[in-house]
């Protein structure tokens, strides 16, 4: 079986050519291969499938995307989106010669999402809409946490933080009222690093403190043009993998940011565990 | 850049073939290769290069071994010998096609190791001496541990447990006396699972506990004969990456355990952080 690996701001991918729908993904296999002793290691894969070879309903307007980026957890289970996969899934396009022109559309379950190659090697990503839904807490380490909820596409509380953000506690999940937050939430603390700079922490549910969240940055972006009175303009978010910048423009938030594969080859899947 | 990857009882490496010795082996390149995220992620490097292309000063004795087992920590120090590490760099070789007999020696920086194929998937090394020292203490998670310290090249504490091991807190460096141990001491807690059975978990100097350690699972097995007041016999030892079975043999240790390459094939060097 062929593979890539590669990562967005250190949030790290297996990616799978898979152009005919061939591959049978159990989640076993995902398991497997993301594993991070006895098989590749990863946050996730990400299978690279034409949309017309999917079998079964389409997701919305997907068949005006070439390809779909087929996202799974490293537990093997379904996700819908990925903002720091989505640059990857695009990276590895590009250099596989699967896609030619500069933009872009790559179908996904949480709809078709368009990308840019940059110039400059960065890739920008239109994640949608950032919508504020009002305030929330977090428990963390004992401490309550004020914040505001945001949803994109999945469930955020962006809370800001006064002072250094590095020492905090993020070892254990936040506590959350399940009445606000039924499906569980994503936390971010940030601090503003200047008048357009922020500089965050995440964890995301299901997955612990990770090194990086393009859904979160996105979301800690648009709270903090909520507390400035503003809608639209740009932020350069700062988190434990890297640095990313998110542009708030009518209601759509697009998120730019580095993507890189750094490995190609061939897996015995009989040597996997 | 050509790679494989692969592990032994969950002690994972990155594979380099470097036959000729070409590769410039910079600290800074294996940290990168090694990173869990923004690399390949192991915990160390194995470049494959043949003895007689080796620069400077051999080992004793390396120049009857074709091969040469450039073992390196995922900080991107050198290292003397792994017992995992071996065991994975003999499966590369043999699938590989570079050596051909069952039997085979492996330069190391530790002397030449004596590996053998088994037609069962297992591999057995020559381990060399496990010398008892005497007894030592060690302080973990609060509470003092009695053990026997043994030598296997380098310098362990194999502390008996009564009841099970899996609950016991190995999160933090074991404390124990400096004028003891001046090189500090990789611990090991194991339990009797049986007449020549052990379970053990280990916390390796500089490391943090680890999923296997061909050298703690010696140990181990020394302390156990020690204690039975046996020179002689075979133990199997389950550790949390797996199973292997240590012969003590007329003063030798004898490791039998599984090795697999799970994937090969090309890095972008520039792409690595």
């Amino acid at each position: 079986m062929r593979f890539a690996k590669g990562h967005g701001t250190q949030n790290d991918f297996v990616i799978l050519p898979d152009p005919d729908g061939r591959l049978d993904l159990a989640p076993g296999l995902v398991a497997a291969l993301c594993d991070r002793h006895a098989g590749i290691g990863a946050d996730g894969v990400l299978r690279v499938v034409r949309t017309k070879a999917l079998g079964g309903a389409l997701p919305d307007g997907a068949e005006e995307a070439e390809w779909f980026m087929d996202y799974r957890n490293a537990d093997g289970s379904v996700a819908e989106m990925c903002g720091n996969g989505v640059r990857v899934f695009a990276r590895y396009l590009a250099q596989a010669g699967l896609v030619a022109a500069p933009v872009f559309p790559v179908a996904t379950r949480a709809g078709v999402r368009t990308v840019e190659m940059g110039a400059d090697g960065a890739i920008t990503v239109d994640m949608g809409a950032a919508r504020v839904l009002g305030e929330g807490t977090a428990e963390i380490a004992g401490r309550p946490y004020r914040g505001l909820r945001v949803s994109v596409g999945n469930p955020h509380l962006a809370c800001e933080v006064d002072g250094p953000i590095e020492a905090l506690d993020l070892g254990r999940a936040p506590a959350v009222d399940p009445a606000v937050f039924p499906d569980g939430v994503n936390v971010e603390l940030y601090r503003r690093d200047g008048a357009d700079r922020l500089r965050m922490r995440v964890h995301e549910r299901g997955s612990g403190e990770t090194r990086s969240c393009g859904t979160g940055i996105v979301a800690v972006a648009r709270a903090a043009a909520h507390a400035s009175g503003r809608e639209d303009g740009t932020w350069q978010v700062t988190v434990p993998g890297g640095e990313l910048t998110v542009r708030l423009d009518g209601g759509r938030a697009l998120l730019t940011g580095p993507a890189v594969v750094v490995a190609h080859g061939e897996l015995d899947t009989a040597a996997l565990g």
